[in-house]
Formats: structure tokens, C-alpha cells, sequence
């Protein structure tokens, strides 16, 4: 493990690249030192992954039902302060780098303002045979979008 | 995210500080591209430190009971390639680093000898009330020792 | 397995004791065949429960921090058609039965009207020390209550 | 919910349908309850079913690459004790009902002798579009043969 990840963006990504999610806390996702487990905030990432799609016009179940999945080949988590059952977490989701085959996305978890999990995601466009293949041209449009109206 | 991590280990380490532990693939641990979900790294590796604490006399369940808890603070995963659901992985745990107050292990995901996934994880030493503390010093020695015979 | 289970509620618990909980699958859920994992379900019956306390002013969370925890004593499931990744669920969350020890949740899942899934989950009052204890009576008058204004 | 379920196996399936399969509880399966998440019982049944099919020659991984599913259909899960974190468990998986098209196995969980958890799952035969099919020949004689030495 390096010193702290400085998880730099792509200066050229537009600051609109970002979503926020906000959900609570559910009770499996507790271990028994009371607090959420360190592996659920990969899945709270990957919730806010989805919205983020969504609230630019696209859907990630439609990606995957045309052939293209999205695997994660890289994360990285800071845990700062721990998360409860039943918190109303939010979750913003930005666009943190992007080429013709990989995208990261840099996820900061809040409860009430207070930042308590960071977790950069870093995934590769594959075909249904998880063959490495080009991201979609209107994918790549649709990332670097602002937040539709619809 | 930085470049690739170094995941240098203290240098002092002894060799013999790695377990492996072996185990199955679930199904429940699958989704929908058809191999691991990606947080599911992050238990294997919890399910190998544990391991590694057992075969050196200690186990996580008296220490938790006895108010110590060891929360994750970082984690880094590497995702190679996928395992699937039934796959034998081999889990080397070693450990990486240690100071006073946290501990890091480094983990090698395997199946039949073809490297997965890395996973390094940092925990940090806090008691019942989550307040950071220093690790026990039995504690300390059994994490520097090598696999009892017992 | 016996026959289909009836799930004759009590007679005499009021038809407003019903709250709808509303949301999205996630990823994770799903497994390789495609479709959200037989296990999921429960904890989407868990989060309705979590969501019936609430609109009747009680925090499942504020139980447990005082002492009072319900485990789960007896659980019944029937699948009838899959959910799928990203479907949004609407969870009927009734309750069924209630006595002085154990209440009933019978819940409902459904995708756009279409009845998926029956879940009947009956939980025990128990202290800290998991002993079973009495259900306190503000409690049992909130289970039996309308949803609030609040 | 009805009485307790009988869960009374077909008279005619043999004395050796029965496996088995013995773990140690995951960290990551507990809940702020300080005990086993009562959903990861079902992942517990499921494992025993996929060692009960293996002990026979069959692979469950196999039968999905073929294109045979075995979604689950009911469950049925009966709390008595709370499993907790590192528990070595024994999972007493038996055949309790077969038919052409579906299969019901009856789960009891140990831990030192005790009976912790009953867990009935009938699970149904479909094809890779999830339509109902007869279960095949071989695997039917499988399901009905005791554990091979091999």
C-alpha cells in the first residue's frame, strides 16, 4: 500500500461529471463490531455507479443485456469514520478518468456532511466472452455528460 | 487511484509470515457476468486473516470478545482475472506491515497457481468504544510468528 | 415442506397495518443465473420491517441501542418469477401476527403489480443477552398502529 | 406461516442421501446483533447442496454450463440457536422429496452435536431461459446414489 492515494482526475473531465445517491444503511450490511462491514461500501460504489448512468440517459442493464459488462479491475478504499445501521448515507459519485477501454469512478460517502469512506473504482469494458473490447462511442458521450432533465 | 502499488513490506518481516487457506468459490458469491463479485475479494481475504491468526495460536473471536476489534482502514484490490463460482482458491495471507497501532496484510488470490487477485488490506487496533488503541504486545508477537505446530 | 402455507394473519389486526417499501436491486444482488439470489429476498423483507417501524415513529436502530433485538425465529419463501438487476421492487410489508413474545411480518414483492415473491418472517423479543423477554408495550401499540403523518 | 412444517421426506428415498459438509462461520456473515445474519443460512444450504451433488460425481458448475438451472422455488428456515462468528458448522444436507422436475433438500445445522438451524429448500429444474423442464436421467440416479468413494 502506497502513501495516500492522491487519486487525481483527469483535468480535461468537465466538473459536472458527478452524482449523488443517498440511501440508508440496511441491517446485513452490520457486522458484529456494530458497524457497516468493510466490504459493502464496494457495493454502495457500485449502487451509486448505476445512478449515475441512469441520470445521464443511460442504463447499465441495458449495457449488460447488449453484450458490454463493465469488471472492476482495480479499487482502492480509505475508511475514515464508520458507518451505522439504518444511516442516510449520500454517495457522490465522480468521474474520475476515462480512456478507450477503462473508466474509474472516485465515490465519497457522507452522513450528514461529515465525509466518511472513499472508494476510487477503476473498470474495463469487456464483451459477454470478457474479451477487453472499446468502450461505445455513445457510452463514452454519455460519461462526460452533465445530469439529463428527464 | 496511483500507479500500480508497490505494496513494499517491511523489510524485517520474517519469510515465514504467510498462511495460506484454501477454499471454494460460492455460488451466492457469483452475479450476473457470470464470475466473483468483486467485493467478495475483500472476505476472502477476511476468511485468510483469520486463518493466519489460528494457525499462530490466536483467534479473532476471543480477541473481539475481549474488546478488541480491528477495523479495516485502507484496502487495495487488483483484480487479474475472474475466479467462478466452485473454483479451489488458494489464499496466501502474508503479512506486510506492523506498527503499534495497525497491521497490514497482503494477500495473493490463486487458483491451481495462476494469480487472481491482490488484495491488501491495513486494520487498525481500537477497543470496544472504537477508540484507536495500542495493539496488545502477545498480540504483536504471535503476528511476527511463524505457524504453530499445534 | 408442508403444503402452501396460508399465512392466515390474526383476524383481528387492522388492514392499516401494511406499509409499502420501495426500491431498486442492485448488482450485487444477482448471481450467475442471471436473476437476484434466493437469499436476497430476506433482506429485502429486512428493510420493509426497518420502513414499517418508521412511518409508525420508531427506529428499529433506537431498539437495539436500547437493548431490544428481534431475531428471526422461523422464515417462509416462495419464488414465483425472478427479479432481475435494477428492477424496482415494491415490498408489502403486513403485519400478521403479534403476541405477547413474537410478531409476524408477511411481505409481499412486487415488480410493476406483478407478484414475485412471499416472505413471512417471525421474530422473537430478546435482550441483550439474546434471552427472550416480554415486547414492550409502546412497541406493540406502534406495530399495530397507521402509518404516520410525520 | 402454518404449524411447524413437517417437512416428512418421501418414504422411498434411501437412508444414504445425506451429506456432510462442515465450515467455519466468516466474519462477514455476522450482524450488529454479535451473531449469524439469519439470510446466510440459505448460503450455508446451498453449499451443502453443491458437496452433496460432488460427493456423488456430479459438479453443479457443470450442470450450469449445460444449461440446467435449479432456481429455488420455497424455503423454509427454522431458528433455534444463534450460530456465531468462527463456529465450526456441520451441515447435514438430505435428499427429502424428488420429482421429475423438482428436488427438495432438508438442511440441519450443528455445531458440536446441537442443532442450530433447520433449512428446507425445494429447488425446480429449468433450462438457460428459466422454462420448466424434466430433470435429466443421469442426474435423477445421481441425486439417489449414496456418496462415491472416489
Amino acid at each position: 500500500m502506497t502513501p495516500t492515494p492522491t487519486r487525481a482526475g483527469d483535468a480535461d473531465l468537465p466538473a459536472h461529471c458527478v452524482t449523488r445517491h443517498s440511501f440508508r444503511v440496511r441491517f446485513f450490511e452490520t457486522d458484529l463490531m456494530g458497524i457497516v462491514h468493510h466490504a459493502a461500501y464496494l457495493t454502495y460504489a457500485e449502487a451509486a455507479r448505476v445512478e449515475y448512468l441512469r441520470r445521464r440517459g443511460a442504463e447499465y442493464r441495458a449495457l449488460t443485456e447488449s453484450g458490454i459488462h463493465m469488471p472492476v479491475v482495480e479499487a482502492q478504499l480509505e475508511y475514515r469514520r464508520a458507518a451505522r445501521f439504518d444511516d442516510l448515507l449520500d454517495v457522490d459519485c465522480r468521474l474520475g478518468a476515462l480512456t478507450r477501454v477503462t473508466v474509474r469512478f472516485d465515490c465519497e460517502i457522507f452522513r450528514a456532511g461529515e465525509l466518511l469512506t472513499r472508494v476510487s473504482v477503476r473498470l474495463a469494458c469487456v464483451d459477454a466472452a470478457h474479451r477487453p473490447r472499446r468502450m461505445p462511442a455513445d457510452l463514452d458521450t454519455l460519461l462526460r455528460a452533465p445530469e439529463s432533465d428527464a
